[in-house]
Order: structure tokens, then sequence, then C-alpha cells
């Protein structure tokens, strides 16, 4: 490898750097970056939400990151912490009935937003573009 | 896109993050981190050098980032600045002898280190990878 274009780890930084940038975008018209994005639907897509450890783990983010980006999203009136059915103990952030319509409004900008430095690539491409890197993600465990 | 897993910026993200913690992980021995190699290999790479305006262009990156990066590594030896020879007010960054040393050194240890988080793809799948992501870039400009 002498080339960075040649590069998996340059590539994947600048895709996804182009990517955020425009789903940034994107979601600034909801006072949302794309970090708030991946915590609110985490947060609304599980029935009884997701503890702040679980959301630190599917994000690979420190859970002082996740405390924070939290804080934010229930300041905001998207989120809120509830104690857990099962364990009392723990805290499940959840959607809000607001965040829950918030996530689907900025869900389809977001998609919109990506398509900016996706669309280069058609259909097809895309989805295994995904695959390929679902599996890398998953690998990880 | 009710799922992160389905979310394209999601999966760049998360993959981007994993290979840039393995190569971290690899260079460290080399006392470089990602970006630090990134910028050697291109100040190696390109016959003349390459100016920091180039550089942060092609690194996504912020002039200031990049003038940090390549005061770090003209301390340690790897680059250093040089008149442009076709017009003496720009300084162009190109890799010293020993610079080419350790990124020859490097590049292997990144190749290796990379293979942990996309060593479950196998030869043909991350040339496929490469070639998606490579078109993303490239349309960005």
């Amino acid at each position: 490898m002498t080339e960075l274009t040649d590069d998996a780890g340059f590539l994947l930084s600048r895709a996804s750097g182009l990517v955020a940038r425009a789903t940034n975008a994107a979601l600034a018209e909801h006072g949302l970056r794309v970090r708030h994005y991946s915590v609110l639907v985490l947060a609304c897509g599980a029935a009884e939400g997701m503890s702040q450890r679980d959301l630190a783990c599917r994000l690979g983010l420190d859970p002082s990151q996740v405390v924070q980006l939290v804080d934010e999203l229930a300041d905001a009136g998207l989120v809120e912490r509830r104690p857990s059915a099962t364990d009392r103990r723990t805290k499940l952030v959840a959607g809000t009935p607001l965040g829950q319509r918030v996530r689907r409004q900025a869900a389809r900008r977001a998609t919109r937003g990506q398509q900016r430095p996706l669309g280069c690539l058609n259909e097809e491409e895309q989805a295994t573009l995904r695959a390929l890197l679902s599996r890398v993600v998953d690998s990880a465990g």
C-alpha cells in the first residue's frame, strides 16, 4: 500500500466525513447533529428504551459522550430517562411522543441529505456498500 | 430508514472508527497516529512534496490541523518544508529519507492492523468496498 487512495482506512474516514457533514446539514433544521440523531433513533426504536451503557456500546462512543447527548435531547423534550421495569436501578432512555415525531421527520431529511455524497452509487451499489459495512461492524461484536 | 443498522452514515462512522482504532494501535510503535500517517504518505508520495493547502484538501481536514500534523512530523524528522521550485512563496511538505523509511514500515503495520476489523471480508469483498468508497470520495471532488 503506497497510495492513500487505495487505503481502506483513509477511504472510510473520508467517506464517513462526507456523509456526516451532509447529514448534519440536513438535520440542522431540527437542531440535531448526527450523533443526537443516532441516539434518538435507538431510544425511539427500543420498546422500553435503552440504557446509556447499551447506547454507548451500540454507537461506539464513551459513556460520558452519551450522557451529554442524552442530556441535550432530554432538554429538547425528545427523550426521557425512565426506570427500567425489571431493574429499578437502571435508567432507560426512551423517545417521547415529540421525539418519535421528530425522528420520523429527521429520518426523511437524513436519508435525502446522504444522497448528496452517496448519489454517485446506484441503489444496488449502495445496498452492497451497506451490506459490507454491516459485516465489518457486526464482526467487531 | 427506521433502523441505524441500515443507515449508511451510521455504518460508515462505526466502520471508520473501528479501522482507525486498529490502525492507531498498529502505528503506535512509530509514535504515529493515523492522521500523521496519512500526511506522511502524501508527503512521501509526491516527487516535489505537497503544499499544506493541497494536503488539507486531500485529507478533508482544516488547514490549521494540517499545520499541526506537519509540525509534529517535522519535529520527528520525518518531513521537511521546502520552497517550491516553481513558486518560492509556496512551501512544499516533503518526506525526508527517514520519513520514507518509516512510511514503508508503517504501511506494512497499518495494512496488517486494518485486517483485524476488515478480515471478515475476503480480498474480493475488500476490493469492492474500496472501489465503492473511492467513487464516493472522488465524486466529492
